[in-house]
């Protein structure tokens, strides 16, 4: 069985660094950005949109039914998001056939929790994430740390609603991963080469 | 200023054995079942009682009361406790003060945290708690796995009710710690050598 590694992160902890680090140091391949790409290819749709709804938990376009008015419908939004996770799992799976690798998001550590994954989640606390967005450029319009601070929350706060709708289970919640570590004070590099050691004395 | 690790741990999560182990390797005083003796001699109270104070929240020996009817009487139970966890705090400052060390346990994270403490949480899930708790024979008595997974989470909920009554903190919430570790299928020899990297990394 190859061995997977799962990366679960809040927006600004430094997850991406670190998984691209880690699957250096280890020589695994390395999955982030290329699921939606692969995603896209495969539904026909752009990568813009499958990251837009890959980014929300599915929100109805009917209102609330009563009774049973509207079960039989059928509700593109639903639909368009159910096709995309179908892909996504499928994707997930075959990367996971493939060979050693390191997933970033995407609910990985629940799609391919058969394969017995190593689950890592990161975390910081909100003045070290915004100092992580402002030196990664990530905000190039001027925001006050304010508003920064409202944008990291909100993005937080959507993959949270995302993970426990396909999941239900609670995003962050420690006993569904291996090892969380809080990155406000962290060296990522240093940091990295320490988890690749514990990463071998766990697996 | 000294380097100071705090361990909080789940019962029967390997929390005892890790904190030596890494006291050990970077060659730290180690202080767990010291700190209880060490309030016994300063409070001329057995060590039992103290232990027994320390394991739970303070409960009030009236009844609640109604208006200021019983605002100003002292009341034992409570002046007991809060003298003991008085002698804590000023026990776990001298240790701090004194050297580097690791102490488990007992609210250092949130006593000592003007002392910047590198703060480790370990947990695991319960069928890896029995187990641990059945290898170190903790419990001579001939236990069912139930009756055993009920007093583990018995231990755990005392622990947790303790630590919020004193620092207003949930328990094992990862913020307020710098690495959370699941030690479900963990060796913890090969787990803390790779900590004591880990420590170096963030501190």
């Amino acid at each position: 069985m190859n061995k997977i590694i799962t990366i679960s992160r809040e927006f600004g902890s430094g997850g991406r660094e670190f998984g691209r680090r880690l699957s250096e140091n280890l020589g695994f391949a390395y999955y982030d950005q290329e699921i939606v790409q692969e995603i896209a290819k495969r539904t026909e749709l752009s990568e813009k949109y499958v990251q837009q709804v890959m980014s929300h938990r599915p929100i109805s376009s009917f209102p609330i039914h009563i009774g049973r008015s509207f079960r039989m419908m059928a509700d593109p939004n639903m639909d368009q998001s159910q096709n995309i996770f179908r892909e996504q799992c499928s994707i997930l799976r075959e990367m996971a056939a493939k060979s050693d690798c390191v997933i970033v998001g995407r609910c990985a550590d629940y799609i391919l929790q058969e394969e017995n994954p190593f689950r890592v989640f990161l975390y910081a606390d909100m003045p070290s994430k915004v100092k992580r967005c402002r030196e990664k450029n990530y905000e190039k319009e001027e925001l006050t740390d304010r508003e920064l601070e409202r944008r990291i929350a909100a993005v937080n706060r959507r993959r949270a609603e995302y993970y426990e709708y396909y999941t239900g289970q609670r995003w962050g919640d420690r006993i569904h991963y291996d090892l969380c570590i809080n990155t406000t004070q962290t060296n990522i590099k240093r940091m990295t080469a320490a988890v690749t050691r514990l990463f071998a004395a766990q697996s």
